[in-house]
């Protein structure tokens, strides 16, 4: 039993090395000089700006928090939640909007040092500030999912157990709390990305249209007021929400994988080890990325003085090969361990995911790079204007999706087969969960290359704003472009186990329903009601997307108008501007945007659960997820093509030539899809899973009352 | 008996009454005036380019002919295909091809007529030559329509009870046939639609962008030589693609109802009633078509000298409702008569069914005209550059989809429910089809609104080239608006029907499938196979988007590197420009850009089938339906939203300020996405079951052999 008591602790003892490291970073570039006067002040106003946002939207997710627990305490009232799903609820959504603080205090704290040292030191200095502090947030979002997950679980392992109750039963309502508990990782996700994702674009939108192409003014440009809610947006959106949403993914998949665990393993000895094992996968992955990003700060470290962007470019991209590797390595003795090497083919479907979430990041990079030809090809048609340079974006976008949803159909059939072998689906969906456990397991990682890009992107922005030599901003600007390849890989990956993710979460909606002895035919072809599930599923995605985009564009409408008329003053020297009002602005814009769909959420799948049946939810889950899947690929790739279509004429030299123009109308179009619609869909799929596994009973109960056609 | 043979006569007699009306109409239409020499010359410009485009499409679409004819009988030969199925595919796809011509040859000699008409005459003379005109080609499709189906119908009838053979097996062949004679059709209507709408969008985006954008020229300025193209593309896609389209979709729904009303009906007298059913509709539809045509022509030919254009959008609107109400009217009788009055059922589902589409219709004009916010905010948002009219243009195109797809879902479960009040679910699917026929049963008459359209726009080409004084080409431009309302409507329900039809079509294969007591669960959770087939399914829509919108871009690259040669001499004095280039290049541009779509269509069931099994096959019909309806009409409606906001913008005297450009950048976007790869989704869902159903017993064969797991 001592070896159940260590399994239990290992993700407490990641946790708290993650959390030490995080710490010890964090001071690392607390001890960096935060430049000029000048930069200290923009720095300040940024972060101002930003935590001024997380504030407001803190209050909004408040009130959708006691809404929701008030609904939640009348169902635990009725008999269809049980309590501890209440506090549950409450650290999932608390814990996500905590790393969303830490995370962009971070990011604000070391912006301005990075562009003083890309000032005063060197490109490999300010690589080493920049990637310090986004290892400080990647190792913050690790602590907190381990910690989270294994909180849970032991506590409510004591709880259900204590006075010797049986093991099955006990566990049963262990692993039915925790998936109730990352609803509320997925809802604050939620606020976060969707919100953050709105305020962002609308203030790059609205103050890149104005400056740039209305009153001629360089990107960050110092007279431009609604800069510094472009750099607010990057912390928010790109940071804040960021982590958020693969906090989410994460705590999703390992739960996920508990639930399917206990489903494969009920009547097995080993039906604990089973729920524990995804968390054990979760800590490798933690510590695989501290070896990585070890390695590669001593690599940065002794190449200081002169490292150019290729080496540094090759440094980030070992480091993800180095934690992928050492995620496989120890995946092999998790599984001979913890279950045995009679489950082995439990490693294979966790080499599989690994695998596949890698291939799926490498044809994002195909797809978004200007390597490749299909960005080459968009920069290229920027020679017959505007409309052809989007439309080859949106070509080649949807053509994006072949081949990670094939690689997706690989890995779950795959996974299910291998380990199906003893003709048991159960264990075939247990291997699904645990590859995309495998897959995520890289997230630390991952966020932490994913949050070095916007430490880059403001550090450029405080070097124009504080009119620095353009020798400083092509410093930050190369920084920047140090960590796309990994990110655009990393990106990938994450949209990868979303589907994976979401799949495991809709089996365990499906099984959920089972174990209530519900009778759920799926057959679309018999029952019109299943059909019509998936119908309004496929539906969602493209709902939401015109939802989410369509609150950028009246949003950054709004800038326009207010940035017209600051800048017409501040070039007139009548004032200095008033770079708040954006922010006050973009904030009401954005939390006003994710009303509507915040309470859709909730009511689609209640809604489809009373008229369509239980069947039909499954099918809603289905049909979002499928739809979702081809959305979030479609948007993100192609907003990065034209945004890289666009980078590649500006490195080319050719800014301001007709074709640059055309190219920026294309990145225009492509952010909102890339970086506020794509984003959500996968937070989309899995809250409209979750939320149909809170709902179960209560729905099961209602539609046999209601209906009973 | 005598009272089977009426019915079985009737669709022939509808027939003959169509062909006499547009024989009747075209040679009223051939006795105008074909106007001046240079409008003639114009106009036979365009008709020998649209014949040469045909020639070209029909030798290609005989290459796949052959190809195609010999694999079906290596099938019939191994006894997977029975051999009637050769000629049924034959005459399919030739009737597809003839009507094509006759459309193409109908509208391009009355353009001319119609400019002349409109400078000599008044709007009223010139709207009664091309509605004439238009009511030739409508009637025409229904003379085709019910002559081909009624025609196969007999034939196999007789064919397969002959010698007394036992009625209800003799049937299973003759609706198996029936279904099989589909593919022909549909495989036209992709050659016809699709390779129409690559050739116009190619053209068009291509003159625009070098003659209006370039070199500052008018729309159909008579010195850019891309026009002609231009005007050619608008008869070869819009009119010859357009016809094919529909045909296809029609017959498509009437055999899949009689193949669903075989299988309601085996053990039923009434079972060859059953199967007739769906053409007497059809020919009620014919028929309803004809007096609205009429009631239209006499208000037209009375207020001919001074109709304005809000008089007569009124009463193309009000043909629409007389078809509509005609058909709720006839199909009443039709079921009580030709089943009895205890089947009223399917005639509230027939009533279901044409209300819903209309109900589709309405909705595409709130999205898509100018007079509703949709379009009128994206106007709006022409202020603030091109990008946020695309971004807009995008998001209401996805919100689009939302009411159309409940009115769908809805249709399809009262249609089910309602018809499944005996608890058959049989009963329930037949009467889903019904629906569907009833819902196109107004296709002649919405085929003769929607050819009148680029005819119209046609002779507003004319007017231009033939620099005729502005108040010509402005009636010509009042033309092209009178149609646009009840055009608008008529695409809708167009769009609506087909998903009802394809839903039809998968039932049958499905049907055919469980006749071959192959067993096929379709339980997308407890088998990842079916999950990868709607996989496969939701993600094919996007992929032949990317291949069509990305052959549109290429084939446009080229026709803008020519026409900046010839615009420069030609302005130069140089030469008089070749137009006869333009349609080389594009026509062999939209050849080539079919070519692989098309391999794929056949291919892929195949595949499917073969690694996925017959279950997977059916998870990619639905697959594919579910996301290429949401595409089509998130597509349709994008571009049809952006369309208009240029409109607007021009009709309020704003052309070439900047909001303009902006908004002109948002149609060429639009374009492609409406005019070519949105309407090839309605084709592509429906040939992928048609495909499936041909190929079925051989791949329920191949894969019981191949795998077994």
């Amino acid at each position: 039993m001592s070896g159940l008591l260590l399994m239990r602790i290992i993700p407490f003892i990641g946790s708290f090395i993650c959390l030490i490291l995080a710490i010890i970073f964090a001071s690392l570039v607390r001890k960096k000089s935060r430049g000029t006067t000048r930069m200290k002040e923009i720095s300040d106003a940024i972060f101002a700006g930003s935590r001024a946002y997380l504030n407001q939207q803190a209050r909004m997710m408040g009130i959708f928090f006691v809404v929701l627990e008030i609904l939640f305490g009348v169902m635990v009232y009725f008999g269809y939640l049980e309590w501890p799903s209440l506090p549950a609820f409450a650290t999932g959504m608390g814990f996500s909007l905590i790393i969303g603080y830490i995370g962009m205090w971070i990011s604000t704290t070391s912006n301005s040092r990075v562009t003083f040292a890309a000032k005063e030191k060197s490109l490999g200095e300010a690589m080493n500030i920049a990637f310090t502090a986004a290892s400080a947030s990647g190792l913050l979002l690790g602590t907190v999912a381990l910690f989270d997950t294994a909180f849970w679980f032991n506590i409510l392992y004591w709880y259900y157990g204590r006075g010797g109750a049986d093991t099955v039963s006990s566990m049963g309502s262990v692993v039915n709390i925790l998936i109730t508990f990352t609803i509320g990782a997925s809802f604050a996700a939620f606020f976060m990305r969707t919100g953050g994702g709105i305020f962002t674009k609308a203030a790059d939108m609205g103050a890149d249209y104005v400056g740039k192409v209305e009153s001629g003014l360089e990107e960050d440009d110092y007279r431009n007021p609604a800069t510094i809610a472009d750099n607010v947006g990057d912390n928010v959106g790109d940071v804040g929400g960021m982590k958020a949403d693969s906090l989410e993914s994460w705590v999703g998949a390992i739960i996920a994988a508990e639930f399917l665990g206990f489903l494969a393993f009920r009547s097995s000895p080993l039906l604990i080890n089973s729920i524990i094992m995804p968390m054990i996968i979760a800590t490798a992955g933690a510590l695989a990325s501290i070896l990585a990003i070890f390695i590669i700060k001593s690599i940065v470290g002794r190449y200081r003085e002169n490292a150019t962007v290729s080496m540094l470019t090759i440094t980030t991209l070992a480091g993800l090969f180095i934690t992928v590797a050492a995620i496989i390595v120890m995946s092999f003795f998790t599984v001979k361990t913890i279950l045995g090497p009679q489950y082995n083919f439990l490693f294979y479907a966790s080499l599989g995911g690994v695998l596949a979430g890698f291939l799926i990041g490498l044809f994002t990079l195909l797809y978004t790079d200007a390597r490749y030809r299909p960005t080459r090809n968009i920069s290229e048609s920027a020679k017959t204007g505007p409309a052809t340079v989007v439309v080859n974006g949106l070509a080649y976008g949807m053509e994006s999706t072949l081949l990670p949803a094939l690689t997706v159909i690989g890995v779950m059939l795959f996974s299910f087969f291998i380990s199906n072998g003893s003709s048991d689906p159960k264990m075939g969906l247990y291997g699904v969960a645990v590859a995309a456990v495998a897959m995520l397991a890289v997230t630390p990682f991952a966020i932490t290359i994913d949050v070095y890009g916007p430490i880059a992107d403001n550090a450029g922005g405080i070097a124009s704003m504080t009119e620095q030599p353009p020798a400083v901003r092509k410093t930050t600007d190369k920084l920047d472009a140090v960590g796309n390849t990994t990110a655009a890989i990393g990106k990938g990956l994450l949209i990868g186990s979303a589907a994976i993710t979401a799949l495991a979460l809709g089996q365990s909606y499906f099984s959920k329903i089972e174990l209530l002895k519900v009778d759920v035919a799926l057959d679309f072809m018999r029952d019109p009601k299943i059909l019509a599930g998936l119908f309004i599923g496929v539906i969602l995605p493209f709902l939401f997307t015109s939802l989410l985009i369509g609150a950028v564009g009246n949003a950054a409408n709004k800038v326009v108008v207010e940035a017209r008329k600051q800048i017409k003053d501040i070039l007139a020297n009548k004032s200095k501007g008033d770079p708040r009002a954006f922010i006050t602005i973009v904030t009401r814009a954005a939390q006003r945007g994710i009303i509507l769909p915040g309470i859709m959420i909730f009511v689609i799948p209640v809604v489809v659960g009373i008229l369509l049946g239980p069947g039909g939810v499954v099918a809603l889950i289905i049909g979002t997820l499928l739809s979702g899947f081809a959305q979030a690929i479609f948007m993100a790739n192609s907003g990065g093509a034209l945004d890289n279509a666009k980078k590649k004429i500006e490195e080319e030299g050719r800014a301001g030539t007709p074709e640059h123009s055309a190219s920026v109308v294309g990145d225009t179009v492509g952010d909102p899809l890339k970086d506020t619609a794509g984003p959500s869909m996968n937070i989309l799929i899995k809250l409209i899973s979750v939320v149909s596994i809170e709902t179960a009973v209560l729905i099961a109960d209602l539609y046999g009352k209601l209906f009973h056609f």
